[in-house]
């Protein structure tokens, strides 16, 4: 188990930040429920679920999305963001429920139930670029153009910190209903902004715990490398866990703040969403069923009587491909 | 809004029955988590869903089913039930894990959804008889001849007893997560065997509000009469909430301990199914929006600052149906 940071160690985003996002965003999001799992996969460990897949826009997107949007001065030309993905859908929305106007550039190879519900908010979609880095490209040329102001999908203060809310409002829920501590969280990972936000609140209280795919392990692969490497990416979650590369500040939070970093077989991210379906009549995207794909698959051991909490951070996903 | 009732009213549950009920099958039960969705549809009051639809079996059925097997004794024959929904699959499910033998019996309209979750259990499935009646018959006359153990799925102590955890449960978690009482709950019913548990657990201390199909209204009906009456049943709900007639116990509780019986159309219930995949990413069979639906469709109209509890109370559903 990681043990407590000194304090001496400061990190590019500081739980006073999150506290500070978690004001400012409190009355748009939603503070999702959390509930215990038994699961015979997973003999002797109390299990948690948070299920962030009902927050706004179908993913924890909507903390990040919207604390950029309440702390940033918003020009006239709106907002603008590159995604094909719960980023997007989380940032039109925001716009959308603060009225003010966005615009959208979404790679081709995007999950079409994504695309629908970023147009489904009436924001403007550009559709261009075979990948996400394209996309990217014509973003930030748009951004410099016109003034919009740009969010990061990951890798700004911004972001990280609105993310990390979803640690504090997990630890703030899980006392109160009597399950004491958790011991253990479990965490999807794509370019790293969910995990730095909770790591960076959690700061080793909570052994922090990364679950990439096998084929998309850019956390990992800098981890070991000491540095954000390019990593290749191919994965049945890669429209959600498909980062290239992980963030720099990402990096500098997770090098001190998470405590192991596991990899998950795309067959055990299938069977995790099989058995939520199946068992709980939860729909979860390939991305937000990882956590628990490492825990049914052996790949993360818990001790006995260890309480994990298995993250369910996104249901934007055809019912139908499950 | 419904005063408590009197202490001297004896009705055929008491919450002591309920808690006793709750200390028996607490292990075997998962405790459906709550939120607080706040509803553009609902302006003014605070909507809170409890999420039973994540129970085993998908429904609340698994707390009848296991109060009963776990407070009757079970013969050599096993159990027997008859029903093609959720009742049939908490029951074959509770046997399994307790490790009984269990015979379910059929009808032929239902779902295929529900008669897979039935026979993915292993137990012994009987299709037989045009309806839920004729399935019965047969149910009866395996029970009186094998000497197996008959569990009634809505008019029994034992079985409204287990139901009547789910407000037990609601109860103690809502407190410490800070959101007070709640005022009202608004419970979707088709025999009404959920609803008497509830209202048995609550005695007018929380407004319980019955929540019908417009074409299958078995318990609008019997207050109605004074008595139960045999009604016609046409609706998207048939297969959950299509009872031709109430319960005599579950009248006896009614008439005192449910505060408002109001109806809702099918167009309603639909929308509330679509609401649910839409913003919250949740599957909900018709029965399980039905709560849902009166409160978009304004059947129910809270006051401000009025507490509401929606019970989201199964999702056994395709969800390529929504």
């Amino acid at each position: 188990m990681s043990s407590e940071l000194s304090d001496r160690i400061r990190l590019p985003v500081e739980p006073s930040d999150i506290a500070e996002a978690h004001a400012r965003i409190r009355p748009y999001i939603r503070r999702t429920p959390i509930m215990e799992a038994a699961l015979a996969e997973a003999p002797g460990a109390r299990v948690f679920f948070k299920l962030e897949f009902t927050q706004h826009a179908g993913s924890f997107k909507s903390r990040g999305a919207f604390n950029n949007l309440l702390s940033r001065e918003i020009p006239a030309a709106g907002v603008t963001a590159a995604s094909g993905g719960n980023h997007g859908i989380a940032v039109a929305q925001a716009a959308r429920r603060l009225g003010c106007s966005a615009r959208i550039f979404v790679p081709e190879i995007s999950a079409k139930v994504k695309v629908d519900a970023i147009r489904s908010t009436g924001c403007e979609l550009i559709i261009g670029g075979a990948r996400y880095a394209d996309a990217q490209v014509s973003c930030d040329a748009y951004a410099s153009q016109s003034g919009a102001l740009l969010v990061h999908p990951i890798d700004s203060v911004a972001t990280i910190s609105g993310q990390g809310t979803l640690a504090k409002e997990w630890e703030e829920d899980h006392y109160p209903l009597g399950w004491g501590k958790l011991d253990t969280v479990l965490v999807g990972v794509g370019g790293g902004g969910l995990i730095a936000g909770m790591a960076a609140w959690w700061r080793g209280r909570v052994k922090v715990v990364s679950v990439e795919p096998e084929g998309s392990r850019c956390l990992q692969a800098a981890l070991q490398a000491g540095h954000p490497v390019d990593v290749p990416v191919e994965s049945i979650a890669a429209d959600s866990l498909g980062a290239r590369r992980a963030g720099d500040l990402v990096f500098e939070i997770a090098k001190y703040a998470v405590a192991d970093s596991i990899l998950v077989a795309d067959d055990a991210i299938k069977q995790a969403q099989q058995l939520l379906l199946r068992d709980f009549r939860i729909i979860s995207e390939p991305g937000g069923a990882a956590a628990l794909g490492a825990l049914i698959s052996r790949r993360y051991e818990p001790q006995r009587g260890e309480r994990v909490g298995v993250l369910l951070c996104g249901g934007n996903v055809d019912p139908t491909k499950i």
